[in-house]
């Protein structure tokens, strides 16, 4: 068994409840209303910017030339994908500017970023690959068990028909096999901080779902009484 | 006003809601079970290794001498500060050294510290006095307004008294002036972003009262249904 | 007069010095000695490397999508470029596995790089884009000056060609523009520290030809005789 | 042999070249001009203040809470004893006020501490003290070698008995275990790159005398020719 599949069965439970969830089955099935969809599209938008930023840092961090351009043309591929993506959906949606403009990123989508320049900042290029690989793995693996799936609403049959896709295997299995190259080579201690930023990559992927079938916000999300009887206050 | 000041005052529904928290009200009057106060104080001792990591990138990034040699006195005393009362804690609430090997941070405390390491790699000295001054500075707080506590468990008694002193209070203060100073010698952008890492890291400290409160996990705190259908699985 | 343009013309003295250096001229008029370009483009190929991972760094601390996303296009043209040119250039001059393996950095090679990864951590991306933008520029200038330079050598033909062209100016321009919206956005302080990281790369710009010049060592380069009656130690 | 004196010998004709250099030699004789050793000093408190924030980085590259604790006192410890010899040296030698505003790091001081950043922010804790260590060590070797000489001028008796005391040899000795211990858990790729680290930093400390000797700045020092015939340009 190579070091990823190790990674992705220990983080079984994490992507059993993603494939399961009801944001996820509500999308195949269309009975997701639009107003979650939405909500995520905004969040997604703003996870990919970091995203993209994270890749770079990958890129700084390769000690060979070949992987710090590799690492900037995934960048480039996410700017890409968000932008095509996003661009349709913002359309289709009737984001308007002034959504875009007043947008926070919510707690889960603040979470989940930061754990990635954390692992990324205070590790090395095995850590990054292992923080990111989740986003790429698990959206493939959606893609592909619902790329039977036939929702009535045209923008969750788009966004499904996205993931499942050979150009975006490609990537996925890049990534895996760079995951693998370096676990060989680095010792019993790496090996489990890279195991650790692959799971919490799991659970916050998880927790993304949940975010926008709950509308997350900084002030009810987590703990509603105490602070709703204060007057509202966004980190912004 | 300082800027400090009105920091704390855009922050105020979270520093209020921290002021009623159960957690918090629990110590002052005794009712909070050990069980809760244990699990704390294993969290806040991984915080605070942490934060002194970050007050360490903290001197890192001061371009003054002496800044570099107070952030660095700061660390110090976190680190002396941790060791004096969690070796008490451990002590009086017994805690084994199979809990301190097995102890794994929870969602909360994984993405406070996440969110000061970012603001700290990502920004500049401000960024990070901002978003470290919640933790001084609400702690100072709470130990003066519930300094006149009596609540019957001594370990209780203890940490109340621990944050209301003068030497704490000159810790504090001296963050807050670093904050002003820093404020005005810069721009309107760069006040936005402290502003930002002082609010998020105030819902933060809300958040770790509310976990130590609910015995937070990576599986069931937030999300219960989904994951708990799975086998146990901890990031680790 | 843009802020770009007074960076120049502050610099004026490295750049005036680059362009008449005895290496640059070399190439022009083709008396350079093929061994002093032999060195120059291992030392060049070394340096592109870092390059590209500093401005993947510039692409990290884009606070918007669309810089990061063009700062890892650069990074990935400097990879082409760099594989294009120098694999030309490594079978016209023979250059063998063992040398490529053998490659260390010269002192001053090591320098130059050093200073752009610590203007990218411990600034913020209008540092970056001031301390990689000498390099864009000044080749850019020395393209154009010795565009009528028609060196017997096809080799000195080739590289003089490479850096007048319409395709290298619009990237050229590109961080120019990038360079003069920050400046304008930014304080005094921050335009003193963009300025500082500018005239240190202009100063190791000439550095570089003086490097190749004297095929600088880490033994005799700077201070040949206390060093040299000792055996040699390369830092490898 | 441990790790730590096998980087020893790896230097060992840098560290010889640095015992017998002039300025090292001048000060125990006596012989040096007090305007080399006043550049000296104010070159060396520029260096002292960047290896501080870097001994920080240290410290908030630990994993452990008391490695964290351990380099907050060392970077401490550097501010102390630069403020106490420094404060001294200032007014032994009247360095001015104005001397001191209008300072500028010499290439030298400055490419090393580059040296340290790019080391402290591109690797981990190990690449960090493989990199200071050689100021620790080599400063303390000296202090020993030179523990006999009576040079009449009492500064440089001053200075030469600063660094043979037991004081000093434990915060070294502290660093060499250090080094030994992390080289043990780590494997043979980071090994090299601890190597590579400490042997660039022993070259540096070489150069460090050089440049005093010398007077560098930053037109004449390398390449003296065409830059001078330039007006003066400073990276300020």
């Amino acid at each position: 068994m190579t070091f990823a599949d190790h990674l992705k069965e220990e983080a079984a439970s994490y992507w059993e409840a993603s494939y399961r969830h009801p944001f996820v089955t509500g999308i195949a099935d269309g009975s997701l209303p639009l107003t979650n969809f939405r909500y995520y599209v905004l969040q997604d938008s703003y996870y990919l910017n970091q995203f993209a930023r994270v890749q770079s840092l990958g890129g700084a961090r390769s000690e060979d030339f070949y992987t710090t351009f590799r690492m900037a043309q995934h960048a480039c591929g996410t700017y890409e994908a968000e932008h095509k993506l996003h661009e349709k959906f913002t359309k289709l949606l009737n984001i308007t500017d002034e959504e875009k403009t007043n947008f926070r990123p919510s707690p889960t989508a603040y979470a989940y970023t930061s754990h990635l320049f954390r692992a990324a900042y205070n590790g090395h290029l095995g850590n990054i690959i292992a923080a990111i690989l989740p986003c790429y793995w698990l959206y493939y693996d959606i893609g592909i068990r619902f790329q039977g799936a036939r929702p009535e609403e045209p923008i969750y049959q788009e966004w499904i028909q996205t993931y499942g896709t050979k150009w975006f295997k490609k990537l996925v299995d890049e990534q895996i096999v760079r995951l693998n190259v370096i676990a060989e080579q680095t010792g019993e201690n790496e090996r489990r901080r890279m195991k650790e930023n692959f799971l919490i990559s799991s659970y916050y992927e998880l927790q993304f779902w949940e975010m926008a079938y709950r509308l997350e916000n900084w002030n009810s999300s987590i703990m509603p009484e105490p602070v709703s009887s204060g007057n509202e206050v966004d980190p912004s």
